[in-house]
């Protein structure tokens, strides 16, 4: 019988009382442990949380905060390799997308560990300058921001369950503001041993870091009107919780990052034989295959110029047919698992789905795998469709609305500059266009065309071919999310991710009164 | 029969179809207009104010859109008379009340008219400064704050017809979006009447501002992915709002502003002596009797040193019993209206219940009116009531929890320092506080530990008597909102209003590139 992993609530840990649910080996089919969240008193474990591991966190500095990250950083950094094994365990990954997981998680918690002492020995933080409030100077408003006297509720998503629980919590714990992570139950090992690691550690106040893995029911209802809570996952869900009493009564402050259609757009003007295309090629193919396709920000439309729909449609399949797929336990294996069952058969539906409106340029269904039974392994191979040609693109509506969560992408065809830029906006908001070209003015000109519907733009041009961070990466410095259909979240960008976390208020008072603050 | 109110949306001036519903004078009862959207194209409205009037508002600069701003701010000045009357007739307030409601409109107007100035000859702004992605400056992040590509939806509270309107459209039309107001149906002439002269002044844009007069059905429904909207008033219509599928499924942006039990705090240490408890005996009677206390920042409760519980009560009482209360018209009058039958019912039935765990220390429900008919005017005294001594101000739950939204306070005793900041975050969220004392650290720290509740904290010390703006008094240099069941909304606070109206995107691309932006 696999192990069935505890939940940290409380301040102590304890076994649901339930038969749990199992969590897979993606690749080889096997029962690697179960979950289960039965029986947790969560209305106790959250008043903890507030009580006890709230005031113990806002006690201390910025600084002081941002050294306890630090520490956590080096905890995880020890365990590093058995963080490795789960991942290719649970989530069937390579090397390399492992790497984007358990390392970009610790390199987002590094950052912030460093953003602590540049915030320095305060408690607080002073937003913008004193401002009159009258002709004379005495009296005067000034903005200032204190953590929120509650706890960060985190319920996320399965393709990220290192990055996607510190790029969350970094921030929150940062701002002195305790932590409950409810990572997605078919790859909740990663998150409970790492949470695991670092209360055994000790390093952080008792109360400041809880896991609940398994259902998520009961959650919400434990929540109060100084909480926020934060949700990465399907759009349904999403509704769920805007939709929960704790959100719609209590003004419980919620951050949502949910489905996005995001495209990479060759800018018109551009030859078949210009730098730009063969950057367009290579980052297409890679976020296509990368982690299997399975990022929120992945590349799911292309937009390229018509007459150069052939040739990058041949030069991308060039690519994809060279990705070896199977168990990421072969070192020749480059792309590794979907992550369940459910997961293969969604996209696969997906795919059809498309398919409807598409032609195939690359097929990556039937394709062989590497030491992997295609009977039990989740792992299926790249597949590129097109719409053809321009008026394909305007008729084909599936391929703005779908996101196919795996290694799928479709090649769009547009008439002009116009053209492109309406159908990138038909994804109804999105986490992040990339653009390629080599004309500085038109792309500065086209990413401003595309912010207010993205909340990231990537611009590739040849200067920076080597040197970029990549379209479907986030960056601890740059704005992760996207307004509409993406949610309307906002995560990291640096310091503003402590906003979150953190309740604005005037004070107004007199010179006296603002200098003793 | 009084006129009907045209609505002005689709750039056309266009009568409901049904009866409509009758405005009238809350102190004489007469009938003084009618208001109907029954048959409006909402869908089409809203379409043609995100298709015509946003692409021309955005093709302005912020020194433009500042520039109308102020064209707005001074057509309404030369109507200021009307609008005096027309307060008179649908609000029932005295000269006083009028202007804070009608020149705080004008005001506002003309310190986001001055915004455009600083902001200059631009269409988007930056945010911050460029942060390195890699070791090599020559790959950057830049953010960007970019207009949302929707409407403004206003839907708005009866006791700021004016204010209400000005406060969050000028922010919204500095920061270059369209603005479609639905005034609270009981004062509503004044709001349409000043749309109506800024539309025929033509000033702004075609498209660029819409009224909706009536009932508010539909105008959730209107709204797509990249459109806001602002909601002031009651926690329960703010309970629908978000709940809507536009909010729930379309990730559309909410502004609420809701129910606040908003707190007066006389420090620890200060004697009956203290210039302090003169300065709070003073705002306590102000915000009491101000607009017939129907302001959402209004003192709602007072908290007091117990030892100073009969020392405050008997001079707030003194100072209550001083105001004459009736028709407005009357220049002996102090205090007029409430704004309609409704609200006076909703107002005793209030009163009454929160006698049920108070005692009442000045009573001004039988107060004899000046110039105006008790069986029909919607006036009514100030009340002051008490919880006797702190246990009562424990166990007095409906006092933490009861917005009586009328000239009514109650006094809270408390026995030391931290039980007063207990009793005061009982609100759950407030709007605004003030503190009152003598002691400048004493002030400073208490700001801050309620600063995480509370939007804003307005401190009068002895030194800023003459000064300060008041506690109830909303100055657009300042954030207001407040966490919590004040419905976690933040407006104004000078530029941060715009950020609401804007969309953040981060820009990664080379040096070139963001310089060519």
């Amino acid at each position: 019988m696999p192990e069935l992993l505890s939940n940290f609530i409380g301040g102590q840990w304890v076994a649901g009382q339930g038969a749990g649910t199992a969590l897979f080996d993606p690749v080889l089919g096997t029962e690697i442990a179960r979950v289960d969240a039965t029986g947790l008193d969560l209305q106790a474990g959250f008043a903890f949380a507030r009580e006890v591991g709230g005031p113990a966190l806002r006690a201390l500095t910025y600084r002081e905060r941002g050294a306890l990250l630090a520490a956590v950083g080096k905890v995880l950094q020890t365990h590093r390799d058995a963080y490795y094994e789960i991942s290719t365990a649970n989530s069937g990954t390579v090397k390399n997308d492992t790497a984007v997981d358990v390392d970009g998680g610790i390199y987002t918690l590094g950052t912030y560990a460093k953003m602590g002492d540049t915030l320095g020995d305060r408690r607080f933080l002073l937003d913008g300058e004193p401002a009159r409030l009258g002709k004379e100077p005495l009296f005067q408003s000034q903005h200032v921001l204190t953590p929120t006297r509650g706890v960060a509720l985190f319920i996320n998503a399965f393709n990220f369950p290192s990055w996607g629980l510190w790029e969350k919590a970094a921030p929150a714990l940062l701002a002195g503001v305790p932590v409950i992570i409810k990572p997605a139950t078919a790859t909740a090992w990663l998150t409970q041993r790492m949470v695991q690691d670092v209360v055994n550690a000790g390093i952080l106040p008792v109360g400041a870091l809880s896991v609940v893995c398994g259902s998520s029911a009961g959650l919400m209802d434990a929540l109060q009107p100084f909480d926020v809570v934060s949700f990465t996952g399907s759009a349904e869900t999403a509704a769920v919780i805007r939709s929960h009493p704790a959100v719609t009564q209590h003004s419980v402050r919620v951050n949502i990052e949910a489905d996005s259609v995001n495209s990479a757009l060759l800018l018109p003007g551009e030859g078949a034989d210009s730098p730009a295309v063969e950057l367009l090629v290579k980052e297409v193919a890679r976020e296509m295959t990368q982690k299997s396709g399975q990022k929120c920000t992945a590349i799911r439309r292309v937009l390229v110029p018509e007459a150069l729909y052939t040739t990058v449609a041949q030069a991308v399949a060039a690519r994809l047919a060279k990705t070896t797929v199977g168990n990421p336990r072969n070192e020749v294996v480059r792309m590794g698992a979907l992550v369940n069952r459910a997961q293969l058969a969604t996209v696969r539906e997906g795919l059809q789905r498309l398919q409807t409106q598409t032609e195939v340029l690359h097929d990556g269904s039937t394709q062989a795998l590497v030491d992997a039974d295609p009977a039990v392994a989740c792992c299926v191979g790249p597949t590129l469709l097109g719409t053809r040609n321009a008026a394909g693109s305007d008729a084909a509506h599936l391929v703005h609305d779908t996101e196919v969560f795996g290694p799928v992408a479709t090649l769009v065809p547009y008439r002009d500059a116009a053209h492109a830029l309406r159908l990138i906006r038909r994804g109804q908001g999105s986490l992040v266009a990339s653009l390629y070209g080599t004309d500085a003015g038109a792309l500065a000109a086209t990413a401003l065309e595309l912010a207010d519907s993205h909340g990231r733009v990537h611009i590739i041009s040849p200067d920076v071919a080597n040197q970029h961070t990549g379209h479907g990466n986030v960056m601890p410095q740059s704005l992760h999310g996207g307004p509409g259909r993406a949610g309307g979240g906002e995560e990291l960008g640096g310091a503003r991710a402590l906003n979150f976390y953190h309740r604005r208020s005037a004070l107004q008072a007199s010179t006296e009164v603002l200098a003793a603050l």
